[in-house]
């Protein structure tokens, strides 16, 4: 069958690779319907994790399956389903305590030998394990393209927000507007917060943004944000007595970008007793201002998306309360997944996520 | 009166000062009975924060009420009290939500003009402003030194691990087994965890800290703690394989001291989905490994203390469940507290905590 | 002044009472600018607890502050504020806790002796005790209209919800479609359910609660609500055999009348596993039935109005996200109040509320 | 193989049935040593769920894995393992919400076709599917006896305390000293709370509680339980208006028999504000005054026992901080099981629980 695999550091290839099989009842195979270029992928291929030349990439995708396991039940061939990025047993205290992605049996597919040496779903076809837990059937009136994100970004959006405990009334701040910030703004509308403010730079993704659910966007190239922010939530203080009892600041900071500008951002726009969380993925370490932190008595949240609420985002995305599709700026053959590749690393021609077709 | 004031950085005095005097239907004044020297008392003559030649320092401490203002009820002059070393409203929106240290009219007793310019209580008497929230009466069979800590640093190690969630049959690690750290420890046992690891390279600290409910005690400049906890709870990696799919570590870690060894240890001690409670006070930034960490599923939360949970402490002390008197290695007369300080200030003859009778 | 006051069961009169005067320095005097008339006034008129002829009724207010306490900050007289219907300290461990209207100090206006003895705000004055908690400014852009049931109906609506632990893509079933239950289907949709399911034999309440998001609606009469509502959240079981593994029902049902139908129907649709959060007002016992419910794993809460998220709930209506204006139905002059005390307990002319002018 | 079965109501028998055989790679083949009568085979064969003639009764046991599913992995051959009472997937969206009692492929051993037609572990061998989630490896320290109840009453007397949020310092009455009572009883003691209450008209159970951590006990037929209970939490109104301010009472009621007497007990004598847990078995309704209880502001819980904190306590009777063997006042081998059915039932000898031995 056909697949996207790595070569080398930034190279990757279509390739022909055998077809996946069954290896254990908890499996099912996948015909992969609908796939995407995800930021993971890139973070992949630049080097964040060993991959193998030949392992297949591509965890963000929809199908149908093919073959079903005899320990997986509810579900036929044939059956359309949303796949988790991430594979997870159910069965281990991590699972039973609710921290999916922390299962000692996981893994995240096409991410390599460390991250549970999975087969990619850049491809035709996909083995899943623990299917049983993995897959939730796309319901009857949903395009593949609606479900799409379900089992990665999607996930990743919701899980940000509600980290963060976000509540109605409250102001959210989503540091990042590409296809996570972008989840995480459309999941924060879920809950009604009387303010949404998102920063990037780039114009095209604010006008998303604000057709996502954003109620104010902000270029930190053109205003301060931070500054910004504590003016549209109480008030920016002016003196050094203000400041000690100013309680300005947005209740939720949402880092999805994993940057330092950002990341300091969110610490100092954040209100005291408020809540950082962070679902961007950093290569570098991040410095904490502790003498000035260490009084503001907030939270922090950050980790691997736990997809323990997909079924739930279906259903949200049925009742026509979410609606991801906007992301998808550009969709191409599962063949010409090489140039995907090279325009979402570059953030060509307005790119926001590429959806694949095998 | 008599009291201890800052006169410059590094430098206190006995000093008469006025008596305080009601200024509001909300103050009482209370005849201090004992009080302490707090780690925050150095912090502030370090100049952590400005204070003025001839403020009052102090903010640990227990008396009996003097005078009452006639919005206070359910007290009587003569009430012996236990008071919350920080001043906080009740009636703000941060106060409704339980985030007493962020009250718009918070401030702290002897800590500044920063920080509401209140004036302390290592004095004979000492005005307590908001004093319906501030005080509770100090049960019948109790000391003065049995419920001293209450306000203060006992607030603080139950907030230490409430905030970490801690949960019967984890595994806690205090690092740091100074006042603030025993009283983590001594909390913690409160939540029947199955071990209560704590770090200090004190062996008088450690000492304490078993008296007090650790299960096991770290030297860290005799043993690899980090290493050590994971072997407590499951055992270090021994491969990158290993690495990928181990969970051990402690459910909760805690930051007791302020420094960057401790700060680093709890987030490499910390389990995958575990918590790091951080109650240390910093004077520098710290740095953390975010390309490790943004995957790790960590909850970190730090703060000024709330005192929320005071008349639930004394119950608690009451019901003799905790006792921290063993922390008080010294009690001296307040006159002689300049004494005192330079002891506390230099960790002399195993000081721990010193309590000072006005 | 002109005030509706209690004359003797089931008779009220408009009367010529004192104004009220300033009784404490955290009072405030609030002229009323509207108010209107609750189910809780019925309940009171009807003899549900203690009245003295000639108390005032009503709690359900906005106004304009007349007199300020010198205890109050923050506000100024000719603030326009919308004011909670229950009187609270903020300082008690009732408070401290979050639980208000369990305050020690607490009252609900216009409820007779044994509630605090406070009078109503179907006045032309009302004495606002411990106004700095009970008193929120009405942002600029709001009409008196639109904040009118922040401090009471509005706030047992967002309280039902909250209770029941509504999530993003749950169902909710709303039993009664009278104020309270139109207050808690808006609030519902706050929290984006992916079905809010209304019941009620009224056709025009149906009617309002579909304009304010119900998603379905049910008339008993007509139709078995408990089995309709399985079906919409999953299908009613066939056999007894099914009934074992049916995990169909509302996540959360709200009973919003007090009576044995409505009360026995959340028990019925409620999902194993989910939660019945009860507002209504209950003058009878009602049965549970034990045999079934104690293996059906679900919580329970009941209680008076938490009144804590008024705050929120205005940001929420200045935001755009709730408008409650549609339920009122009937607007007049306080003077022809006992009409409308008529015409609201006999449910006359499709009344939802009658807002009253002073 | 020798097993108890079920031949008519009210009569138990030993009996010959063939020896369970694997029938997924997920199950998992126990060699039981230790198992016990629970208040549940009781009510099965007073006939509360259908049971055919012949099958195996019982559900609480410890055992030796005699035979391994493939699909099972970090267990072996031989190893000796804690079961839970029931079976779970670990993959549905009830399981997901860690709602394990009501997952969709849930059962009991030996409670009948009902509830998962499982046959039961009174028994030499059992088969235990879902064996990876319901297995938990005995700690090498532990004897059979320490470690029989974590799979049943142990677990149930976490849930009810767990359900009831109970906190250090808290007061809660436990009504009801038989086996699952006087296990909350002592799961409750892991928590700190200051006062540990509990009533029980039979004086052996209440030795018992007192030495598993009860501060006080009542005979209620001797004492008024519920005044004694506002007695030692603040003290009872004496009159109307105190009634009204009135805030005493257990912060958590717990139920564990299942009877009028102490359901209805339990919300008298709950604070307002507080939890009410039940976790005793009724086989009757009961009778809430919601005219007094629907502003009392009280949440309440019930349901079939989570067994999700397995691996919790056995961590916890391993550090020493339960041991509930006392709870075993007769061993005998499971060859003579049908009068110690006779013993349990009619509650001979002083009876608490009776280990069987295969």
């Amino acid at each position: 069958m056909k697949a996207i695999v790595f070569q080398e550091i930034n190279k990757v290839a279509l390739a022909d690779v055998p077809r996946p099989t069954m290896q254990s009842p908890d499996d099912a195979i996948i015909k992969v319907t609908l796939t995407s270029i995800c930021g993971t992928d890139i973070h992949m291929i630049h080097g964040a994790a060993p991959m193998m030349p030949g392992d297949v990439l591509g965890h963000e995708f929809v199908g149908v399956i093919e073959e079903l396991g005899s320990n997986v039940d509810g579900f036929k061939v044939g059956d359309r389903v949303a796949v988790a990025c991430t594979v997870q047993c159910g069965k281990c205290e991590m699972c039973l305590k609710g921290i999916l992605p922390k299962c000692v049996r996981s893994g995240v597919f096409g991410c390599g030998p460390l991250l549970g040496n999975l087969a990619g779903a850049q491809a035709d076809f996909v083995r899943v394990p623990f299917a049983q837990i993995a897959m939730h059937k796309i319901p009857a009136g949903l395009t593949d393209a609606q479900a799409l994100f379900v089992g990665d970004i999607l996930s990743t959006g919701y899980f940000a927000v509600t980290n963060g405990k976000l509540a109605p009334g409250d102001a959210v701040a989503v540091f990042g507007a590409g296809p996570v910030g972008l989840c995480a703004t459309a999941c924060a509308r879920l809950f009604s917060p009387s303010k949404v403010i998102v920063v990037d730079p780039i114009p095209h993704r604010l006008e998303i943004a604000r057709k996502l659910g954003a109620t104010h966007t902000i270029d930190p190239t053109k205003t301060d944000a931070v500054n910004e922010i504590k003016e549209l939530t109480g008030g920016a203080p002016t003196s050094l007595l203000e400041e000690f009892s100013n309680r300005s600041g947005a209740d939720v900071a949402i880092e999805a970008v994993g940057i330092k500008p950002t990341f300091d951002a969110c610490f100092q726009a954040v209100k005291p007793g408020g809540n950082v969380s962070i679902v961007g993925v950093f290569e570098e370490p991040q410095e904490l201002l502790m003498s000035q932190l260490c009084v503001k008595n907030i939270g922090i949240t950050m980790g691997l998306v736990n997809v323990i609420h997909m079924a739930r985002l279906l259903r949200i995305i049925e009742a026509g309360l979410l609606d991801m599709t906007p992301l998808i700026t550009h969709t191409m053959p599962l063949a010409e997944a090489v140039r995907g590749y090279e325009m979402f690393d570059k953030k060509l021609d307005n790119v926001i996520k590429i959806a694949l077709k095998p």
